[in-house]
């Protein structure tokens, strides 16, 4: 039984009290949200030794990593190293994106170091397998996308992103409207190229009941993909996307009624002031599901710093209600991440995680602040370090530029205004 | 006679010209919003060479550095090698927040070096002068404040944070009231113990009229400094801080009918969710003047990513109505920042205000997005790279990094999806 069917039934799983504990919220408030679908906690019967995260709403906002090969560069070694520094920068769950090398191997070897929730795209497996032939992924077949989507949930993958609102209708609708950027999901793209080239519809739209069973089987989550999302800011929020979004409304009902557990993938590049109509759309079409955000990038025009354009966006997504934050890292758009990337990206969006819970309201957030607001007129230097979201950059910071006195930094040396308020306040 | 007289009695000077031509707007508009107070074009008379900027109502949103030495770290051309870093960087102005060393040497240099509006912190030269003594800084005088006032505007010094708001009435609400970081800005700092000690009201508020005499001298813009903001998110919109904001309004006034330009300082560490009623807020009790706001930081808890607080907090003020965003780099809160930390501080907010001067709708703001969505597009990387915010870091990414083909890059390889909709869209 998925967790979903289990609270229907009015079942508090050891699933749903691990993650009402580490939420401090009551386990029936946790049953009850996964029960209607607003809260998901993606978590496959067979991923061992997984320690659960809920992902909704009223919990905090929960931030993912992208790790994974691409054929341009494979290693796996390096692979497992950046997902023990995301697991360390204390990320909430990883994506295992593989498209190089022995992609099962890698996956299973990432599931099986891996405590947090993993994902995956089972078509970039199902392409990858098909990328040497000629024609390349023209010569996918249905079959082929479910075997792989079948594959990675027996291995335990606990969530997997399905880009189902790839429809004939809504690549109809795009070349009526154009576009800058037309598609760049890479699951989005290949479902279009290989929709319009054999002219059906999407195997994972028409067979959804096939997904429905297999992701019922192990419970997995299923994280509908946006393969229209906008590319760049001035394709936002147009009617392709907002179409596929429709879509994923309908699918989501359809999800709830098999006992699946489901969260819905948003853009992507959006203006800073269409994100919260974003958020609310998504909310109102979805019937509350979960909404997961890659990014959104604020602008177009940072490559080196989209993690910073990303934070932005988040913080915002964040506020408005959207419940778990892709991260970006500065790699995006130049290259695949190294582990450093993957560390800045994953703080990054911690940050604009945290921003956006205590703007939520979140209590516990908050303390971690005041906490440090103590330490810091305490003039606690080691208290402040220790409570750094990254002490180790702190700490090497502080250590890189000595000051006259311990207890000031050189920012201000004796002029530090906590100081001069202690010594003449007295 | 000041940019704001000229403007009042119709004239359209170089200045106002220039700026209107940086901006794409009417020279029109900038004289009657310079009349107005609602834009400032901080430009000593006796600042050569400058190239001036125009800060305020309907303009791109403008970013400063600080830069400067301590008492823990002096080093002049270190000072210089940031102010080059920043004006490379396109920062729009620059603050010497200098403590340490020979004061006067420093400023002078900085203004012999600089084409962008410099401003500077007058109280700090004053107190660095008797910090010395026994008993520090309890022994200015209010001669001392003013002589220093007066010494860097002869030096040609373009705006000026003067902390008029801190008045005895604003010290006793605070001991009131209470706080976790009582006063964190040292000019603020400075004063009220001053004011403490001597039980004697803040000169800068009590002397406005002999402050403004020197301003329209010169034509410095006075910004007005807030000396009790919060120096973390639990002490944020408190009562001190509006408190103060209230004096700073009155002050407004009095400024604009004396001709002289003013602009407010705002906070500082703020929630996110508090940020726009923050703005809206300067903007009511202050007529509409310019508001600069340091940051705001939206958590307490990350130094060393405290550029990306900022730049979280400064995007979504500069979306709110905010003119001007000081930056934070990553040094803030543990060092005086390094070069590097000056770079990476001015580009993180100028991502910022670049992604709120979009939200605001500047149309000019949105074509850079679209010209770097079309280049990416076409996969034509040498565009892509040399549209990006910082070509160089962008460039030794992708360079770190081979691709099988020059066409992608090696996050996706052939798996991207720009190249996939145009092999197979054709």
């Amino acid at each position: 039984m998925t967790q979903m069917e289990q609270a229907r039934k009015g079942f508090i799983t050891d699933v749903m009290r691990r993650v009402a504990d580490k939420e401090c919220v009551d386990p029936k408030y946790i049953r009850n949200a996964v029960a209607q679908g607003s809260v998901v906690i993606p978590a496959n019967i067979l991923h061992g030794h997984l320690d659960p995260v809920g992902i909704g709403k009223r919990l905090i906002i929960k931030v993912n990593a992208n790790i994974g090969t691409s054929r341009d560069h494979i290693n796996i070694e390096e692979e497992l190293l950046k997902l023990s520094t995301a697991i360390d920068a204390r990320v909430d769950t990883v994506m295992d994106l593989s498209t190089g090398g022995d992609i099962t191997k890698i996956r299973r070897a990432i599931l099986l170091a891996s405590k947090v929730p993993i994902g995956t795209v089972p078509i970039y497996q199902a392409a990858a397998e098909k990328i040497g032939d000629d024609g390349g992924i023209i010569h996918l077949c249905s079959d082929d996308l479910f075997r792989a989507v079948e594959a990675q949930a027996k291995d335990g993958v606990d969530f997997m992103t399905v880009h189902c609102g790839v429809t004939l209708a809504a690549l109809e609708r795009l070349r009526v409207q154009g576009r800058i950027t037309d598609i760049v999901s890479r699951g989005g793209a290949f479902l279009a190229a290989w929709m319009l080239y054999h002219k059906k519809e999407n195997p994972f739209y028409k067979e959804f009941d096939r997904l429905l069973s297999i992701a019922k089987e192990y419970d997995v989550t299923l994280s509908l993909g946006d393969g229209l999302r906008p590319g760049c800011l001035a394709d936002a929020t147009d009617r392709a996307q907002i179409h596929e979004l429709l879509t994923l409304g309908e699918l989501t009902k359809r999800a709830w009624a098999a006992d699946v557990q489901v969260m819905i993938e948003g853009p992507g590049h959006i203006p800073l002031d269409q994100i919260e109509a974003n958020v609310i759309l998504q909310k109102c079409l979805c019937h509350g599901a979960p909404f997961y955000v890659l990014g959104p990038l604020v602008t177009d025009i940072a490559p080196g710093y989209d993690h910073i354009t990303c934070a932005i966006g988040g913080a915002i997504a964040g506020k408005a209600g959207a419940d778990f934050l892709c991260y970006v890292t500065p790699a995006e758009h130049l290259k695949l991440p190294s582990v450093e990337d993957v560390k800045e990206g994953v703080i990054s969006s911690r940050i604009a995680a945290h921003a956006a819970d205590i703007a939520r309201g979140n209590k516990h957030a908050m303390d971690w602040d005041l906490e440090m607001a103590q330490a810091r007129k305490a003039l606690d230097w080691e208290k402040q370090i220790n409570l750094c979201i990254d002490p180790h950059k702190a700490k090497a910071y502080r250590n890189s530029s000595t000051p006259s006195s311990k207890e000031v930094c050189t920012m201000c040396g004796e002029f530090c205004a906590i100081k001069v308020v202690r010594d003449y306040f007295r």
